[in-house]
């Protein structure tokens, strides 16, 4: 039987190394990297390579976005806006319409249509993300409504016989689900980055990383990358 | 009064021309090109500053969407594929689901991103965008449903006090009527350039030159770019 082929894209943090795993168990995949200059962009590399080396990738494409860093607005890229540390009163349970200063203005948008235009090309019929909406920062652009409506417009500007359906295998998770779910598939969290702020050791206190160490002190079980601080965050 | 803010997207061609100078009538305008990578980007580029001088725009942004090129499959792009001179016959009776070789997969999705993304930091509450839907080449990507898709789809991936509206000035008319309105409005025509092939003079023989020097031909106006043909395309 020949398989599907699906484009799967992977930052190669914990969520886009989950969701590659489970679009493994059913489709050809080809993995696509974002470079919009985020700070962290050559340690996310890394990983994004040697979790395609993991999986047998031969189809890899870096899709530079940089435009959003020029655009500026986050955090993430622009190094005049500070990372803040996480706020665990805040970032747990996140306000509705409070965005915090590490959203990238329209990210996801720009990311899927990239994708979108690479799976065109290649003939892949499904678009993976590894999008969660739950438990997430509360970025506009990670729910599941979003999806459906970027979904639709893919079917009205590709060609007619192009079919492309967007595949969001965790966002209704929750975070300590997700490690659960990668440690049934083997998923291979230690070659996973997930930090915003720096390249060496992850640094355990931005938004990133207290949701990361959260996640799998919930779960009960240990995150395999290296730390400088490992706050407790299950209480 | 202060004036609303709009993203107008200036290729440098005749169609955004006349998009931007209607745009003039009522916004505060902020100029965006996109650089995909395309053959005549070097001249288009002039053409986009010529005319933000023309207009007296002082917010410019040049994103480099090079993965467009990279990801391939347009003749626009991709040297390996063969820019088709013009067929008189296909090129003007569009037949449905008949993409010509210069569709870039999934352009204008990519290109609204980006936009979308600068307007929510810059605060634009208005996109425009000259694309025209009949008598063009049939690209997906340049029909009404599409951009009101894309509008739905900006709605739920931004914050909640961004509202973003897709404006198509000139999407229903035909090129030669956007000639006339050009004219009425003095669009500085002779600043564009449209050509996919050249950078010198335009060749007056592809899919671009063709609608446009058919344009001004049935407008009964003479098209002020140097052209090394002049074919009469009016018949």
């Amino acid at each position: 039987m020949i398989k599907s082929r699906a484009v799967v894209l992977v930052s190669g943090g914990m969520d886009s190394c989950v969701t590659a795993a489970i679009a493994n168990l059913e489709h050809e995949l080809a993995f696509l990297h974002i470079n919009y200059g985020q700070r962290t962009e050559q340690k996310e590399l890394k990983s994004f390579h040697a979790l395609a080396d993991h999986y047998g990738i031969r189809q890899r494409l870096i899709a530079d976005l940089t435009h959003l860093s020029k655009i500026g607005g986050s955090s993430l890229t622009d190094t005049n806006i500070e990372v803040a540390d996480a706020d665990p009163k805040k970032l747990f349970h996140t306000v509705k319409g409070d965005i915090p200063t590490s959203y990238v203005p329209f990210r996801n948008a720009n990311i899927l249509s990239a994708a979108t235009s690479w799976a065109e090309v290649i003939g892949a019929q499904y678009l993976y993300i590894g999008a969660v909406e739950e438990d997430s920062s509360g970025y506009p652009d990670c729910r599941k409504e979003f999806y459906e409506a970027f979904e639709k417009m893919i079917g009205l500007g590709t060609k007619p016989e192009t079919h492309i359906s967007i595949v969001t295998p965790v966002i209704h998770l929750k975070k300590s689900e997700i490690v659960k779910r990668g440690m049934e598939l083997k998923a291979p969290f230690e070659l996973t980055w997930s930090c915003y702020k720096s390249e060496d050791r992850a640094c355990g206190i931005c938004d990133s990383c207290a949701l990361r160490l959260r996640a799998f002190q919930i779960a009960g079980l240990e995150d395999p990358i290296q730390y400088a601080q490992r706050p407790d965050y299950s209480l």
